[in-house]
């Protein structure tokens, strides 16, 4: 069995009904009305919830990040890269790649991001990257449980695969001779984004039809990736909402 | 005497020059370029340097996030308001002001950020806010020794005197009646952002000349706090540097 933790997770991840729920532990000492919602969707759904000492909690958890609650339920359920594709939610496909991210921080974050921004779904590789833990569906808000998450043995070869079914792949790269903001996004495309600190393999950025920047005015030579993910998707999602005005 | 770690970090700080070193502290085992060249840095500098047990650096930063280096320096030195109004680097100010971020990595992403885009400075509240730490520091790639950072006792004042100044407020705010995208940033602007899950306060929200939103097309309800500065400054970007054109 899997823990997941915090009041917008487990909320997101009953909503979803992508888990299975063995039970879930709320804290003896709060009582808001957040929490309060989420025992009556325990109820609704059959779900048993148990009140147990903030230890408790702390213990499940692993940490005390949990917000007074704490569930048990089965493992996120991985998509594989068709499903991800088949998902397409809007007129053009958007799908986010990432390249190994790992830090679960970042990995939550730029779920989160994805799920705002309307992508129909996030790859993400089986090994040397984190995978969607307790820490990542806290940081995503509980995004993870709505969005379709590939795990997929090779990166480039999703490229590949993208490429077959008409998906334009655009990577960011420092490299990139495009600004990102140059490209065109009115189109099906997968935005492709490397490891923090490491950016691309040089593989992945081989492979992707467009390699696009993000301008750096300042001293630093680099954006957190899950900020970098943020300008990107939404310069897509800008670029599409203001060509359907 | 403060603390302050990892490769990027106190290189950075060597490089500014902001804050007087005590000494620097390097790992053992450790012998890559990066060390080596942040080593001859502070010979040429005078800084001493100290070889440490592992154990001994864990210990001075307070975990083992330091790749290897901790530095002994003097704190952060803040600047006021005025200077970092007065720091103007292009055509329109761009001033970032945080109404209350707690969480240390988001204030470092933005710090990043804001550096990354070339941001005047930054604006933090003396109060209920992270200030700039050594996991600030960190998490800001060194950002934060190169960027003005001003603490201030009341943010809602701040917007009145940056008003007074003529600069506009721009306010992040999911009840922004405006998207982000829609504003014209072309003038002496700052972006006043709230904190992690509660956005602006009421009063701060109030005095912005402008409250913008940006669309959320998925189920979560809002962004990370650190990616939504990105998204918001670098429209700003794009915009100024498309008018440059």
């Amino acid at each position: 069995m899997n823990y997941i933790y915090g009041i917008n997770s487990v909320i997101e991840a009953l909503k979803a009904r992508g888990r299975t729920f063995a039970w879930v532990a709320v804290a003896k000492e709060r009582h808001d009305l957040r929490l309060q919602r989420l025992v009556e969707e325990c109820r609704k759904q059959g779900v048993a919830v148990r009140v147990e000492s903030r230890a408790e909690l702390d213990r499940m958890a692993g940490n005390n990040a949990h917000q007074g609650v704490v569930a048990v339920t089965s493992a996120k359920q991985y998509n594989n890269l068709e499903d991800v594709i088949a998902a397409k939610r809007g007129q053009h496909s958007l799908i986010v790649v990432l390249d190994g991210i790992e830090d679960p921080h970042n990995l939550g974050a730029i779920l989160r991001t994805a799920d705002a921004c309307g992508a129909d779904g996030v790859v993400i590789p089986e090994r040397r990257a984190v995978g969607i833990t307790a820490t990542v569906t806290k940081a995503s808000a509980g995004a993870s449980e709505h969005l379709p998450v590939a795990k997929v043995t090779n990166i480039a070869r999703t490229i590949e695969e993208l490429k077959e079914k008409n998906v334009w792949t655009v990577g960011l790269d420092e490299r990139g001779p495009k600004t990102y903001d140059a490209m065109n996004y009115n189109m099906d495309c997968a935005i492709v984004l490397g490891a923090e600190g490491k950016g691309l393999h040089d593989l992945v950025a081989r492979k992707c039809d467009f390699l696009v920047s993000i301008p750096m005015l300042g001293k630093v030579p680099s954006l957190n990736v899950s900020v970098a993910a943020g300008v990107v998707l939404y310069e897509v999602v800008r670029q599409r909402r203001k060509k359907s005005e």
